[in-house]
């Protein structure tokens, strides 16, 4: 069987993540990197980094500092939103907040934050990069890891509100899922010294998709199978997070249904009766295909924007990527 | 009463600090940032960074983005310190995790990492700079940020283990706290454009003080007016952290005095007449005398790499910062 494309660029993520260079002291900072990095991701940032940087012309293993770097800040947010969520598992394995402490996740997330930033000075140290790209380069970077700071705080901030609007949802998820894989995109389309326009292409097919990619998620949280998935069935209920589903569900249902789904969100105990109760409601309303549609609303407007680029290999990798994303069952 | 070239530098960095533009929303993300910069700080590291600029002959109003960088880099890592050190106050008010709580001060801290890089775009952006300065600008920075990181896991880990020699300290501090010190140094220098050698001998100047500053630091935990000092009497010794006193005393007192020190060391409930059995220990062990004579040590040797440097209005700045610094009782 010949090597698909789809496995070099797979390949060459992981080589390259392979010969990071961590030192072995102090373990407790680096030891949780090497651990979090080892667990079995999608990889879906920095797939996105080379591909962008092949869809803007560019040689695509000159994008693989910033691929990796975009995985580490992407990492990194995972380290610190797990102790903020609570989260045991992660990818199916006990999250480093669970594995170690708070503490260690605390530390190693910061450690990474940097170690992110400095696969960036590739860039800055490379004559075959102006001074310019170097800082469009950071300030997409910057940009992200922003925003995704942003998002966080507003998801948060959602936890601990009554009243939260689907627009307002919608926003946070820009900030805190899509500006990662919009800014994955971009960094790539600025490594191959696109013009703006260009760039700004590739973020508006990363929004768009990163939107699809988190409504998807939170789906998964209520459908999918739980060991595939690595999370527990309806945890994002369990926390009390608002989702796409629950804000819907909101909406749409009646005064009852409304007292009840809050009394669970706002519960420190949910039961496992409670997240079927709220399934069910879900299934009642038609909440899961209502959320089916929009998720397939956003995918059609990142592959209306993806069709202004001519046809090649890495526009295939991109679609293909996005199809998985957004149809996957965990 | 004229004002003093200290006051000067104090009103530019205040000045510049105010300007930042932190957004309103979201709140939850930006309200701690702004409550952290507004407690009255000594603003060690910019003062640095810009009489490290002016000692290197640069315009000292130029380094002022990098001066707010090294500020912001530090106030985020009081802000995740204080998480993991479990400390309620800071600057004599209450912690961002105390006041808010524990998530909110590791996002908070995050968003102004991102806010510290952030400042540096300043030099990405004009052209009077090289991109090779604007990188080693940059690399300065991380080199900084990374060392803190490791420093602070190193100080964790030391917390667990019982034996850690004094060298071992001596490492961790370099990089705990010399590390950022040397930084804010030497990156005044780099916007200066200075020479690889100034930029070293301002990093070693800050290597040395910096020591001299933590082991002052560790000093004062003993003896300060817990009023003036902001943080209560014993604290490290509560926290069972090693400081330069208790592993000078561990080498030097007997095996009863050891016992009795390691225990307190180790008790999660450490009562005010264990810290003042310590202090009584480091009495009558003359750890204080010798710990002032260490300080002295490191101090001397800052001063002596400073003597290589042109007399100079900011070359006395950075004698007086540095002799208030050392000889501090709070």
């Amino acid at each position: 069987m010949p090597i698909t494309e789809q496995q070099q660029l797979s390949e060459l993520i992981e080589q390259k993540l392979s010969e990071l260079k961590l030192p072995a002291s102090p373990a407790l900072l680096y030891d949780p990197v090497r651990y979090t990095l080892d667990l079995p991701g999608k990889r879906v940032r920095p797939f996105l980094t080379l591909t962008g940087c092949g869809l803007a012309g560019g040689d695509i293993e000159e994008s693989l500092p910033a691929a990796i770097a975009l995985e580490l800040l992407h990492n990194f947010t995972l380290l610190h939103d797990d102790i903020m969520d609570g989260a045991n598992t992660r990818r199916g394995e006990p999250s480093v907040f669970k594995k170690w402490n708070a503490n260690t996740a605390i530390l190693s997330g910061d450690a990474m934050y940097a170690k992110a930033f400095k696969q960036l000075q590739y860039y800055g140290r490379n004559d075959a990069y102006s001074k310019k790209q170097y800082a469009d380069i950071l300030d997409i970077f910057l940009d992200s890891a922003e925003r995704v700071c942003e998002g966080q705080a507003f998801d948060l901030d959602f936890e601990a509100r009554e009243e939260v609007t689907l627009d307002e949802y919608l926003r946070m998820i820009q900030d805190k899922t899509a500006a990662l894989i919009s800014g994955s995109l971009a960094i790539g389309g600025a490594v191959a010294g696109a013009e703006q326009h260009i760039i700004k292409q590739l973020q508006t097919v990363g929004q768009k998709a990163g939107i699809a990619f988190q409504i998807q998620d939170d789906l998964l949280d209520a459908i999918a199978d739980p060991e595939k998935f690595g999370k527990q069935q309806g945890g994002d209920v369990r926390e009390g997070k608002k989702t796409y589903l629950t804000l819907l569900t909101l909406q749409q249902c009646n005064d009852q249904q409304r007292k009840m789904l809050l009394q669970i969100l706002s519960s420190s105990e949910t039961s496992t009766a409670d997240i079927k109760a709220v399934i069910e409601l879900y299934k009642e309303l038609d909440i899961i295909n209502a959320t089916r549609e929009v998720i397939r609303r956003y995918y059609e407007e990142a592959m209306k924007q993806l069709d202004t680029f001519e046809p090649s290999e890495y526009k295939n990798e991109i679609i293909t990527l996005l199809n998985r994303l957004i149809s996957r069952e965990y």
